[in-house]
């Protein structure tokens, strides 16, 4: 009988081992016509190429068979939470992205900066499309001179040329609020109701807000006032710490993957402005903690605008930035991607996406870091929800289930 | 940087792109003791693995893991419908197969042909195992003399032999009923008795059905009455077009799944009587639908006889007609069948289904179309009802799920 050798201390099956979440987003892509390979096939990946053959690998669906996940659901579903079960409204993303800390029960709503005549039509639902910086002027006119309701506040940030993200933070506010837009020229906005009794409160307080923007801009010839939909309420959810025992940092360029991984408790120390700025703050702070998001955009950004070369060229930036997380040596390294953004597709797609995990118990199956030696690999083909467990597992966080 | 050429209509990923679903029943085979290879594999099906080439290829449990699928289950499965939520029951499965036009709210119920003694027993359930002649003659006589109840109407279709299709059409017909099959000889039928208060009505009416064909048939030395089993009551399910915006139409030749179509609304212009014909109906409607229903039978009726080469024959047969599904230019096509019935095994089986899914979408890995390329294929397993989603998404049905 031979008996395999253990391991010589715990750490790699104790509760202290850590995990490190690389995620290029929209990573899966599609075979370009002229050579059968996808953008991540073409890269040329050392590090990455390397890593995988001493991995497990296997592809994964965000969501599930067909779906196409949008950035929010693809990365709850890499951090454990089911994005079927876990709908963060549309305001809420908004708000996140914008960087703004929810908190429990905060509303928030996406706003139009609008164009509306003397008659109160609406003749611009955009606003022209004015500048960021004309955005951000009003904006700050209206942070200033807002009279705040007495027990509320209300805060507006500045996300993108017409579009302004709406905060109120009290007690009581439920969120089943109808739109104001009419999504029609020439004719005045529609009023804000609720449609429960919980949204009262939110409706008054919407249009008494809604209201006064339009004589606070009553002198702007364009931006004087606004059309607001997608109402969310902020409902805490339970942290990956509170779940899995992992307490958790994020390092993103990006605030809507900041927003993302603050809601679920991640902690977020600072912004970096680059793919090189991102791996410096995990080298800082990644190895304090039990588990590290590290996020690359590039990857998805360059797949929108249908960039083959670009997205590869992108792929192979990470992959000459993965030795340094490499050294800081992480008991468990996976990377992948929260949804697939073919070049070829130039958008969002339903595509499974290729999966990398590095630990001291993978179970290697070679042919580089690629869909094709993905789909062979041994962790198969399985839900996003699925990874964490997967994660803990490697990582000696999980108890025998049963005796 | 090279941009990868878009497509320069939006109909392949707008709401218009079409989809044909190309079913070869009982596809699934085993392989041969003498070659090793499948019905599928061992068929020369140039057409089929030119296509596999270009396609995304799978397998798919139409059920789940180790159940064998029958025929309704297998197809609802195709069709987006979870067999277990949809339990169609048997009688109605009867009634749909024989041609029957279901309506909401009808009684359906499987009846054997038996032979009673002069005491009422039962002494042969199955009436001798009568001709189709024998049994279509005593079901014309019981269509024409039975009297019809006040507000109900009953109609008898023969099946086949000595199964007959019994339905009631009318208000209040529940189906808690039981069989009034004794399951032995010598004994007399039982009571028609309603389980739940619901069914009272239809109890009676069966008995009061039961009795007439006795005295009606009081002179047929062998075919003097009926065993009654498998009440159902037909309840209308939501339609593909409800459920997924798809406009469909069946092409099939046997009854049964004419029937399972026209359960989702699927339109069934009319009956082919060959493959060629099937082929021919496609190309006349087909173009005009969302989506496209295709069904060749004799894969499975070979499958069933335990006869290979005659199961290759019909696989090479649909083959040769592929090219006219291909001139169609449909957007998605989906070759596969409802569920495995091996020669070797002469009977419906577990065994996953090969997948191929032909799209500008597809991730191809080649290897021809058979179960062993479609086991390494990207669409990896998964269950029947994910088809469909998988489907919608190549046809760019689907919108993104969260933002």
């Amino acid at each position: 009988m031979s008996t395999v050798v253990l391991p010589d201390d715990q750490v790699h099956r104790g509760h202290h081992a850590r995990i490190v979440l690389l995620v290029l987003d929209g990573l899966g892509g599609l075979p370009h016509p002229d050579h059968g390979k996808t953008e991540l096939e073409f890269a040329k990946t050392p590090n990455l190429d390397g890593l995988a053959d001493r991995s497990s690998l296997g592809v994964l669906d965000p969501v599930g068979r067909g779906i196409t996940a949008g950035s929010g659901p693809g990365h709850l579903s890499l951090f454990g939470y089911d994005p079927t079960e876990y709908v963060i409204g549309r305001g809420a993303l908004s708000a996140l992205g914008v960087g703004i800390e929810l908190q429990q029960g905060d509303l928030a709503a996406r706003l139009n900066l609008a164009t509306f005549d003397s008659e109160g039509r609406v003749t611009d639902r955009r606003a022209g499309r004015p500048s960021d910086e004309e955005g951000r002027r009003v904006v700050a006119i209206l942070n200033e001179r807002l009279e705040q309701p007495e027990d509320h506040t209300i805060t507006l940030t500045h996300e993108k040329e017409h579009r302004v993200v709406l905060l109120i933070r009290g007690e009581g506010l439920g969120a089943d609020l109808t739109d104001t837009d009419p999504l029609e020229h020439g004719v005045p906005d529609l009023r804000c109701e609720a449609t429960a009794p919980g949204s009262d409160l939110s409706a008054s307080l919407v249009q008494d807000f809604l209201k006064q923007s339009r004589e606070i801009l009553s002198d702007e010839p364009k931006l004087n006032g606004f059309l607001a939909r997608g109402f969310a309420a902020f409902e805490r959810i339970p942290t990956v710490e509170e779940r899995f025992g992992l307490r958790a940092v994020a390092c993103a360029k990006y605030p809507m993957y900041r927003g993302v991984a603050s809601l679920v408790g991640m902690e977020v120390p600072s912004i970096p402005g680059s793919a090189e700025e991102t791996v410096a703050l995990y080298e800082k702070h990644g190895p304090d903690f039990d588990f590290s998001f590290i996020h690359f955009k590039d990857t998805d950004t360059r797949g929108h605008d249908g960039d083959f070369d670009g997205k590869v060229a992108a792929i192979e930036e990470v992959d000459a930035l993965l030795p340094r997380v490499l050294a800081t040596e992480p008991d468990v390294l996976i990377v992948t991607g929260d949804h697939s953004t073919p070049a070829l597709y130039m958008e969002h797609s339903w595509h499974a996406v290729p999966v990398l995990l590095s630990s001291r118990w993978a179970r290697p199956t070679g042919g580089g870091f690629g869909e094709s030696s993905c789909r062979r690999g041994d962790l198969g083909r399985f839900y996003g929800t699925e990874l964490i467990s997967i994660a803990l597992a490697h990582a000696g966080r999980l108890v025998k289930f049963g005796a």
